[in-house]
């Protein structure tokens, strides 16, 4: 489909003797999450990442949103490498869906990584064996005939994130998914050095992450973060209970090196806390001394003083561990008055009510609650506009391509470039889908499309929770619905029975007879104005029967659920 | 009841001799928002506030929620007076739905307040004519035979918010909803001297909002905001529209001077923000020049750097006036390139990506977005830590009961009652509908409630939309549901013909007709094996059909939607 149009336009725009790499994000621009993006030349592709998005308010119900591939299932032949940048969900979380369907290609990326997403892939029943090649720091590898990659350590908060000068036809592309500066204890940024080694390479488009193009400054060093923590650490007098992702092992390993200093043990609560950290233990970004790691069992056996916990659940995620810990449902763990329980996480939007109802519980119980509004116990993975403005300065590359998260903060990172003295017209705001043409001396933004919409996981099934379910679910949840059954002879058209109401989410139907018997007659009276001789139109009736109750109940109550009419004609 | 239990409670402990007001929260104690509260002593019920409270998540398709009146219902005769304290929904919200159900009892309150409410109050049908008695700043008030008010202004975002200082048998109690400080243009808090005035009074017990609770220092003066909202202004070259609370009327009021100043005409988008700014002009809260408000239509009439829009909308609120433009659903103003849209407001948790959404519409029309994480282009209305500590130091009560807000909240209030130097013990975290014993000497928290839950308004109805029917909708928003209709012989018990199945918001049935065929087979093996001479009991066969198709679908898809058996008999 994609190669078709663009044979066609290429023909129309003469663009016939120049050499272009097509590029695509099929996620990763209008939303947070599910970055996936891909290049193509001739008959190669390579492909960046391939994550998930965690479900909306207007998804209801949704597991995941995952990427649509629809365009590469036809030429999966011709994907060379998926690079992998960091082992976050975003970033890594389609795989298991996705993998097979692409042909199962080679996965470059770092070692952690490559733990994280055979871990995971084993998860799923029947899914392939990934074909994964370890890379590091300055690694150069020949991806396939026409594209190489470099490969360069970037500071995130999860170790083993990588960048990917990616060599092409055109020259020379820039992509680290995701990063933020690394701060010394004196506050100097660390590895500028590269970036500058890096814009010296002479670089042709830049994609730049987004996501805090909002925030002014830089970034909260995570130095600071760690001696807060510790302050807090130092201070507490009873236990300690730390929520945090699961995937911030570069801060975890700093949380355990102060735990050692202050004597306490650790406890990790949660599956994938102890999964990653297991992971990151084996590789070495993790040292811990033998004998701190207890089990939750155990935390009974030390006073309370020498206890710490590492748990996941920060965001108020129903059936995380932080949540069963506040609501009585972790048989080792309970609160008690004298915890303190520390939140080293920002809240991501949507979560904040969880999160609340979370803190309000362990209150109540007695915990003291710290959460980074008082000090700073959390900095984001992502540079905020100055250091976005440093990055662009060092790489220096003609052309700007914003990448990860909503429209406005793409163009406000627009806005940033041009302030470090990038050409307005190099700078490019484009859509999931769209289709860019990189040529060597320009970059010209297509209106061809590629499928780019939402892909939906729902327990067993993929994709099979399109549009109209989703709309259905926002009406029953809205107003409910009301279905409306009349049972009705085949021959004369009569009712063999009243007509049968049943409902659900509108109101309470056995406070509410008057209504239902009004609803009753109504539908009577609509099926007895139908002349005998007539033959019912099952599809007609219905569609009355569905305006005419739909309007009584409107009037009735100024609420719409949705009226499901049935006949059953015997 | 509450008299009842109260009575019995006061011969055991030998209370009788003691003289005690009973205090309630109906609401704002575990939420934000549904504040009302009452006092009462003897036969006498003095009223605080009566205001709703915005839609939860886990409240879908609600209107509002509105205070559960139940216990005053019955003693209406005694209300005395309702006191409110400023024209903010969550205040005064609830007037309409609950006035009459209290005896429509005298309301105590300021012009502003009256004007809004009185306003308000016409758009109900049917909603009696509110008995209003307007109060100035110091004006002392008998309210009834044992209760008296001394009214004192307050700064909010809202003009004519005021205080009471509640005079009542065991002493003196102060209550203003709401506050934060008023800095003059040096950076100096004003009115200070008042509290001051009412510490030297002798204070039995201070009721003071938690909402900022959470937040370190002091707010961010409106000087700043006015400021920042000026320089901005200056500077543009187009239009500007400013999204913002139409209760925020003080700010108002210093915008429209900017305008003034920068010689811009000023439209008003939203009714209610029309209605608010006529309201306040009337009383002079607000003073524009001849010939600056200009009516939508009339903008094209002039320059774009000559026009400013000021409208609601800025939460991203469905159908308000902003999201209305940015959709181009306005008939008079489209986004267009060069127009600056400023948002001075704070985004209220969980309507994050309402706004991110409205702010990627704006952006992708090519207006400038300026929202306050850049600079401080709004202030809360609430005392964050430092101004409530100096409140508490200037008012000295004896006992404080922490409201407003979240448990978690309210608990960092008292740790900062501590640290001003209020013992611990004089500090009482109460919960809504629970009664508590105001003595000359102490405060009892009891074990007595009165009904406390939410009364939920949908529609028309009010209460009669309950948990049974919430819980039913977060079902089916989440996995929808399927009704599986199994049409019999009431004689024989066979089947008169195919079962039928309707879903909604489960799975596309039409792309799965296979499942569908073996939920009937399920249906029909299911009632085939009920011996013949056996008669059918609808609700044994309905629970059966409602557990095997559970499971069936359970295990084929890992959902679980809601399943509705109907069985008819013909």
């Amino acid at each position: 489909m994609l190669t078709r149009t663009i044979k066609h336009r290429r023909k129309i725009t003469g663009d016939t003797k120049d050499e272009l790499v097509r590029f695509v994000a099929l996620g990763g621009l209008e939303e947070v999450g599910r970055n996936m993006m891909f290049f193509e030349y001739k008959d190669e592709i390579i492909v960046i990442d391939m994550g998930l998005q965690f479900p909306e308010e207007d998804t209801p119900g949704i597991d995941y949103i995952i990427p649509n591939v629809n365009c590469l299932e036809s030429k999966k032949q011709n994907i060379k490498a998926v690079i992998l940048t960091h082992a976050h969900y975003d970033h890594i979380g389609a795989i298991p869906y996705l993998i097979e369907k692409l042909g199962n290609p080679p996965i470059y990326t770092t070692a952690l990584t490559k733990e994280i997403i055979v871990k995971r892939q084993g998860e799923f029943v029947n899914a392939p064996k990934l074909n994964v090649e370890i890379v590091k720091n300055r690694d150069k590898v020949k991806l396939s005939r026409y594209f190489e990659a470099e490969f360069f350590g970037v500071s995130h908060t999860i170790p083993d994130t990588t960048g990917v000068i990616l060599r092409t036809p055109v020259g020379n592309m820039v992509h680290f998914a995701e990063m933020k500066f690394d701060y010394d204890r004196s506050g100097k940024p660390q590895g500028l050095d590269e970036f500058e080694r890096i814009g010296k390479m002479g670089i042709h488009t830049l994609f730049l992450d987004s996501t805090n193009a909002e925030e002014p400054g830089y970034s909260i060093s995570e130095r600071v973060v760690e001696k807060n923590l510790e302050d807090l650490i130092k201070k507490a007098e009873g236990r300690i209970i730390i929520g945090i992702f699961a995937s911030l092992l570069t801060r975890m390993a700093e949380i355990i090196k102060i735990a050692e200093k202050y004597d306490r043990k650790i406890a990790l609560s949660g599956l994938s806390m102890k999964t990653n950290v297991q992971i990151a233990q084996n590789l070495g970004y993790i040292k811990i001394k033998k004998g701190v790691i207890i089990s939750l069992e155990e935390i009974h056996k030390y006073p309370d003083e020498k206890i710490l916990v590492l748990s996941t659940g920060a965001q108020g995620e129903p059936n995380a561990s932080l949540v069963r810990i506040a609501n009585g449902e972790n048989r080792h763990i309970a609160i008690k008055p004298g915890d303190a329980v520390i939140f080293s996480s920002s809240v991501i939007p949507g979560n904040e009510r969880a999160v609340q109802t979370l803190k309000d519980n362990l209150a109540r119980q007695g915990a003291k609650v710290h959460h980074s509004k008082l000090v700073d116990l959390h900095s984001s993975g992502h540079a905020p506009q100055e250091e976005l403005k440093v990055i662009m300065k060092l790489v220096k590359p003609k052309f700007l391509l914003p990448i990860h998260g909503h429209y406005f903060m793409r163009a406000l990172n627009a806005e940033l470039a041009q302030e470090v003295g990038i050409d307005k017209k190099n700078i490019f705001l484009i859509d999931n889908g769209q289709v860019v043409e990189i040529y060597k001396d320009r970059v010209k933004m297509t209106e061809h499309t590629v499928p780019a919409y939402y892909v939906m996981v729902d327990g067993l099934g993929v994709g099979d929770v399109g549009e109209v379910v989703i709309r259905d679910r926002r009406v029953l949840a809205q107003e409910g619905m009301v279905v409306v059954i009349a049972t009705l002879d085949r021959h004369s058209g009569r009712f063999l029975k009243n007509p049968d109401i049943i409902s659900r989410g509108f109101i309470y139907l056995r406070e509410n007879k008057e209504l239902v018997e009004e609803v009753r007659k109504k539908i009577k009276g609509l099926i007895s104005r139908i002349p005998r001789h007539q033959t019912v139109e099952p599809d007609y009736v219905k569609s009355l029967m569905r305006d005419q109750v739909g309007r009584f109940l409107y009037n009735k109550t100024k609420r719409r659920p949705m009226i499901l009419p049935v006949i059953i004609e015997v």
